[in-house]
């Protein structure tokens, strides 16, 4: 479940929500995103958990990756889609990945 | 709840983890862990979630802040503490953010 990601640096998208009451479609289209995003160019991981808020952070080779992924046009349908219905706020952050550690039992 | 943070650059920790199933003393110390970030120097912002992984995603203005955070006598017993009972595996990646952008209804 934790992201399996290369030695950095690499890149990031740390996508935050809050989410309204409407599920119509959302979950379909959740797990289709995730689909999608794992069959980008440059896509390394994703780790994502909601309670209050959610939080999706997905793993990148490069920004040119990220930016592929942000204008893949069925990304961007439901985008639109997340802006008129699933969202009552969100924030997306880029960001480099400069070092990395973890731990295992 | 969507941190509120400033202009890029400034930089976070993303760290994700799986639990164990020991909860002694986790949710007071997560608490006092929250708290004790809050009032470090260069502390921004703090988003959690939590379902079978957990992501807290917390920002700061500088690596420096990060490094006095990872440093905090408190923190350390804490860390050390989280891989002898609450962790299963954790991964810490220190990340700057380039850019950010949102949204609210």
């Amino acid at each position: 479940m934790i992201a399996t990601t290369p030695k950095p640096p690499y890149f990031a998208v740390i996508f935050t929500s809050t989410r309204t009451k409407n599920n119509a479609n959302y979950t379909k289209t959740s797990e289709r995103m995730i689909a999608l995003a794992k069959d980008s160019k440059g896509f390394l991981g994703i780790e994502s958990a909601r309670e209050e808020m959610g939080i999706t952070v997905s793993y990148w080779e490069s920004l040119a990756a990220i930016k592929g992924w942000k204008l893949n046009s069925e990304h961007l349908v439901a985008q639109k889609e997340g802006k008129e219905k699933w969202y009552k706020a969100y924030k997306v952050r880029i960001c480099k990945i400069e070092r990395d550690y973890g731990f295992e039992v």
